[in-house]
């Protein structure tokens, strides 16, 4: 039990050229936990935007550059006719069904002042956008 | 970093017709942490139930009338054979599954006593099941 | 509004057989939940490692032994051919995608001491690996 409580905000600004680019942030986040000197809590990290999302993986060429991706495209095919783009005549209807299903954002105990991930387990953001964005990832910390 | 600390809850009611049914609940969420006066934090949007979940979208009819059943519909057809079906002699193994891959809730970020949201980025309830339910959404607000 | 704040870690050790086994973990999350003393907080369930997920289900047969497992196979079968295969020479690449589609993660409320979970609405772990593994499950409860 730990009686000092507090809530730190870190904002991490994360280029992504888009098309299903898989990116890790885990360093960033660590980083974010510390400095905000927190040993026992959680941070949540939330994508801004809704083409984009959070998950976990290993983080490997085979998986982030191939086997997420094809398994996406299955899903939800970027050539498929979505109803999305008559709306606004564009082109990322699978996008937002894609960030949908992954969702925006994890939470991640921290214990002892680190993550508590697995040596092959590391937070990462998808951007499906069809185009480079930047993106805002919002890393709340409390304890 | 800020010291008061509090955990405010608010339990949301939330009626829906079913059938993948997408409720935009961004305003009766943002309206709670308003009331909880929470500046910095985090607000844990939980549904109750488990043929139903929570996630984020662009709220706008292409997405949610169209496109989200049509990817669901495919992961998970409505008219297949489910095991579920057999034990509760009823239609909604279709929703369980879905749902169970959306999963159950969301953590989004306070800052500055608003959602860290993007524009285009709502909190959404989707409804799997195969008729009208009342939901309860609870938001769980921490600082 | 309550002001005694803590956060209290519990870590729990799940024995799987992998291959798509769904294990009800909530009578576990409860008790950490009641050993804590948290009256209103959250939550925050995470399992360690890449190739396992948690989410809520209905804890029934039909779903747990044969639903889930089919969608999942539909939609990344375990003998397609996956890229991450090559580089570990393994054969859970499947594992991996299913495990960052659902996440690692989710953040249940307390409320009364209790779960705000439904009836028919437990918290699951889903070992996606193809072998028994030791899982570590983090049980991060905030209030």
């Amino acid at each position: 039990m730990k009686y000092r409580k507090m809530t730190y905000n870190k904002k991490l600004q994360v280029s992504s050229k888009g098309n299903n680019e898989v990116i890790n942030i885990t360093d960033s986040v660590a980083a974010a936990v510390n400095e905000s000197g927190v040993k026992d809590g959680v941070v949540t990290v939330f994508v801004v935007g809704s083409t984009a999302a959070i998950t976990t993986t290993e983080y490997e060429p085979g998986l982030v550059n191939y086997d997420l991706e094809a398994v996406f495209e299955k899903i939800a095919p970027a050539n498929a006719e979505y109803e999305h783009e008559k709306t606004w005549h564009d082109d990322n209807g699978h996008s937002h069904v894609r960030a949908s299903l992954v969702g925006p954002s994890i939470t991640v105990p921290i214990v002892g002042g680190e993550l508590t991930l697995g040596t092959w387990q590391q937070i990462i953001l998808i951007d499906f956008d069809t185009r480079a964005r930047n993106r805002t990832v919002v890393c709340q910390i409390l304890s």
